[in-house]
């Protein structure tokens, strides 16, 4: 792959502790400059071999640390496939500092939902668009440091996570080459709009009764979709009962474009 | 499986012409009564070890002899897996004798069509309802029939066709236990109802650009399954761009629940 200038000054990735998973995965926690994160390689990954990547988001606001059992577990299916993986603490999350405005945003949904309102334009834009506006160069810095890594070298994916913050990835970041998309959070009308000028495949994955997600949002989401494939799978359940089965078609998704 | 009595009264199966493809699948036609059709059963399948079955649906009107290069890429794909499928001559196809009505429901629809209306509900009753009254009770004789070979048994899974009549027989047929449906064609408002009424897993494909569907209506369908395992694949292109990937999907979910 040919580096592409992100939008931010380069930051300093330091490995801070690694340890070995089930012999062939080998799992480092990083800081980029102040922003924990974890990266996941399989033993094939050499210089003379380097790895295809693929970003893991992550819901707003759990924090690595609570997602770690799911992100390691995702990390490890996926390096079966020869692929590395790479998680960043969200803005917001974790340890670090909380987004201005995103407590009265909370508080904001949590009236509307309890008078079971529609969430208001306004209340969605000021929940999503600053985790948006801060995540996603942030990634960018990741990849520039991480591609430069003689293990790891691309393709590279964007997994799951905020939606908007994928949508937002997949027209900026020209390194991005597939996105596999959880509409599982709440989405800006901007996004939509973003979403046309989408071209890379995308794999989106909907749970048909997800409680804390407007179902025709994500539909015209999905419709608005620039890219000449792109899927949709529906499956029945709420936000957290994803079948294994669509986690092994969302890794054929990857395998597919990464390989 | 226990035989289930079928509707209709017992229906004679004879074997008219055999030939091996690929010499791991023997392909044979056949008459039950007088409706041509033909069973594929991969070499595995023997009295010791009889296979799962797949019926294959057809499209409406266009007779089996047009879909059987198709219809015998989807045999081989399936008898790879060691599953057996079998298509059937739809009512009004092929040689078969026009199903009353057929003609005047074709023309009312394609003055909807040629007018940019919505087509009325009694066209898309008129143009599909006679068609499942006729081909289900002739899919559960076909099933007396073949579940008597000593080299077939079951579970037994309905694929593909007008999706109506699978709606159907996964409501009034216990032997079949999975149903991979395309949302390809008309749906009457009664067959929404009856979806409420399906409790076998369903793997629903949608092209998302299908020119000859509704698409809110198949999304309706969807919503109104009663199984607790039901998937949408959703992908874009029109009526005949199912993508490569959505079949060997659809295979799985096949694989999953017969094998």
């Amino acid at each position: 792959m040919n580096a592409t200038p992100s939008s931010t000054p380069s930051s300093t990735l330091t490995f801070t502790a690694e340890q070995q998973l089930d012999d062939d995965v080998l799992e480092r926690r990083f800081t980029l400059d102040d922003i924990p994160g974890f990266l996941w390689t399989p033993a094939s990954a050499t210089p003379a071999a380097p790895a295809p990547l693929i970003l893991l988001g992550q819901p707003g606001g759990l924090g690595m640390d609570r997602m770690y059992p799911r992100l390691a577990g995702r990390a490890r299916h996926t390096a079966s496939a020869g692929i590395a993986t790479v998680a960043l603490e969200a803005p917001g999350a974790g340890s670090r500092p909380p987004l201005p405005g995103a407590d009265q945003a909370r508080a904001d949904l949590r009236t509307a939902l309890a008078a079971g309102e529609p969430v208001p334009d306004d209340v969605v834009d000021r929940l999503v668009l600053p985790l948006v506006d801060r995540s996603v160069p942030e990634w960018r810095s990741a990849l520039d440091a991480l591609l430069a890594l003689p293990e790891v070298d691309g393709p590279v994916g964007y997994s799951g996570g905020v939606i908007a913050v994928g949508v937002r990835l997949a027209v900026v970041e020209p390194r991005i080459v597939a996105a596999g998309l959880f509409a599982g959070s709440y989405v800006p009308r901007s996004t939509v709009d973003e979403a046309r000028r989408v071209t890379i495949p995308v794999h989106v994955l909907l749970q048909w009764d997800d409680e804390g997600n407007d179902r025709q949002a994500a539909l015209d989401l999905f419709d608005a979709f620039g890219s000449t494939e792109k899927t949709l799978q529906a499956n029945l359940g709420g936000h957290t009962g994803v079948p294994a089965f669509a986690g092994d078609d969302a890794g054929r998704f990857f395998a597919r474009h990464l390989r």
